[in-house]
């Protein structure tokens, strides 16, 4: 007889990291609802309402919805592979690591990389960018609309407006924004966009949230060359979306259940409510830590309410990180690429945009800094 | 003010298709835990114990074993992309719709596909396939243990063993047979494997355990060329189930847990006990079965345990099957491919392979029948 494999022992966190945060106790108990069957009457009319939800928070009429099943980092992959074909000319948006993941995906599905670069903690320069698109004439565009390795926030209206003009679709990467702040896929003319589930939304890791518009579900139907990926190949994947409902692959049920309790707190929280909720936690962040000698990296017209990166006025951030994670339990974001060792990235996301949990955090933080 | 949006209904359902299958509560509430971090030091723990765990069940102290971060179809994916390069041949075993599925995925990442094939019901004849790995000499073979789509068990040994010789690395899909049958990478001699959660392992969709050997490990370390997909690029993948732990992407954190429950259950219980009980249910269900007049659709020697695919004795299968779930809550599966109206796929899978459970459902369908 094998010695019986124990039951795990987890701490209990509070996530004021880059995501994941934390999940209200109700989509938890969506996760752990019964499982039941992919082609289910009940769990398609819950799809359905899932569908119609994720529209909602992405500000658009116009457009197919789904959740991909899978994380944020394969929404980016799906939005970008079913759009470019070997050879197309791609305007990528780099100031931080998403925007170049991005990149290389495109690179990897045989697009042509066109860059539009500006510094770690700055948005792109919005002229520069309109001037490539015109100069250029790129068939597909990227960009991050709240990049989570450095804190800012991506102005998008003027670039969409411009990319529709220069007849190239617009790609927008809203993971970290998506019901945190607002998001307008219809007004601002973007034509694909891609989030996760673990930001803002408040539900666990493990699928992402996409819209296509009417002019990506075009220049799908019209590729001449088949997606690499069988999985991300959202020609097949919407033969189970439509009305046909064409098994492709056996969707996440319970992660389904998740994302549509985490959907419906969003909706009937009230999007403008849950906005305000954000901004109003980031401001009293930014005015607690600024009081402790913090440094904000982005300038305050360019910061994400979520996704706070700060310069902490220690010699060893690491070490406190630890501290903090280990001794009270509270998880914060190290410096992700260029910016390792040199920031922090405080996320405030869904449950966690509330002034007591930035309050609990300063407060624990406070004596931790004088050690 | 918009109305609230409800709490969706849900039926409770017996889940005896081809997957997903009831999950047990205590997994269930594992899903459920309260969400930490993917860099927590509890959470890699955990992490590090589902690995040792996918290695137990899948046979194999040699291999690399995580779990990819969407459904079995996407470690189908993994495991075939990360080996194939382009101009590769690649031997594929075709007597399903899971084979048929792993020759696309062959071609559009630019392999050549040698077919192999069978008819929908019998296995791939050993003879036959070793022949052609001797004469093609491909550089991958591919085959299906247990084709969900027929209810056919393939030998696997002979095939393991001659690839070895023929110096073709083996790709097994073990979907549907992980830890309902013998499953032995190691012995076998199969490089790379991959699995699905909802199937035996009594978890819910949504991650794909899968194995890479030593001799895997290797192509893909001398890859010319990168995988196309970055989300699946094992090479990327391993920095974070590494020592390093590079952050790739967000590590579907909940869903892990699942599957540390179910992985755990499975163990405690004991892998041979579970086959046991596996096959006690499906020589249950034949004999109840074949009693009331219906034929199994392959041959007694190479009917899997878990699927049992059944030709009905009545004239609209389709309507008898929407009673079953709609009256009395039991959900069965349709036939796939060119087994679509013709017969049944009757899953008795993890929580669900027990006498009882036949005995409830044959009790449930008999005076259907007759109506």
């Amino acid at each position: 007889m094998r010695e019986p494999i124990p039951e795990p022992l987890l701490s209990e966190r509070l996530l004021l990291g880059p995501g994941p945060s934390n999940v209200a106790p109700e989509v938890r108990a969506a996760l752990a609802r019964p499982t039941i069957g992919h082609l289910d009457p009940d769990f398609l009319e819950l799809l359905d309402q899932v569908q119609a939800m994720i529209a909602e928070v992405f500000g658009t009429n116009d457009s197919l919805t789904l959740p991909i099943s899978a994380t944020g980092s394969a929404g980016m992959e799906a939005c970008l592979i079913n759009l470019i074909e070997p050879g197309d000319r791609v305007l990528v948006g780099i100031n931080g690591v998403f925007g170049t993941r991005m990149a290389t995906i495109v690179e990897r599905c045989g697009g042509e990389v066109i860059r539009c670069e500006a510094p770690m903690g700055e948005p792109l320069d919005t002229d520069r960018f309109i001037g490539l698109l015109e100069r250029e004439r790129p068939q597909v565009a990227a960009v991050v609309h709240a990049e989570t390795s450095t804190g800012v926030a991506q102005p998008v209206a003027a670039l969409g407006h411009a990319a529709r003009r220069a007849n190239a679709l617009l790609v927008l990467d809203c993971v970290t924004s998506l019901s945190g702040m607002p998001v307008a896929l219809d007004e601002w003319q973007v034509d694909a966009a891609y989030s996760g589930t673990q930001k803002c939304l408040g539900c666990p890791p493990g699928l992402s949230p996409i819209a296509f518009g009417p002019r990506a579900i075009e220049r799908l139907q019209r590729r001449k060359v088949p997606v690499q990926s069988w999985y991300l190949d959202l020609s097949l994947i919407l033969g189970y979306f439509g009305e046909a409902r064409v098994y492709h692959h056996t969707a996440p049920i319970n992660m389904i259940y998740a994302l549509h309790e985490a959907l419906r707190r969003a909706l009937n929280e009230g999007l403008e409510a849950r906005f305000a909720r954000h901004h109003l936690a980031h401001e009293h962040l930014v005015k607690r830590l600024e009081a402790l000698g913090f440094e904000f990296w982005v300038a305050p017209e360019f910061r994400l309410p979520m996704l706070n990166t700060v310069v902490p006025p220690v010699s060893d951030e690491a070490k406190l990180r630890r501290r903090l994670l280990i001794e009270h339990g509270i998880e914060i974001g190290a410096g992700l690429g260029e910016l390792a060792g040199r920031v922090w990235r405080i996320g405030l996301m869904g449950e966690n945009a509330r002034i007591e949990v930035v309050d609990r955090f300063v407060d624990t933080l406070e004596p931790l800094l004088k050690a």
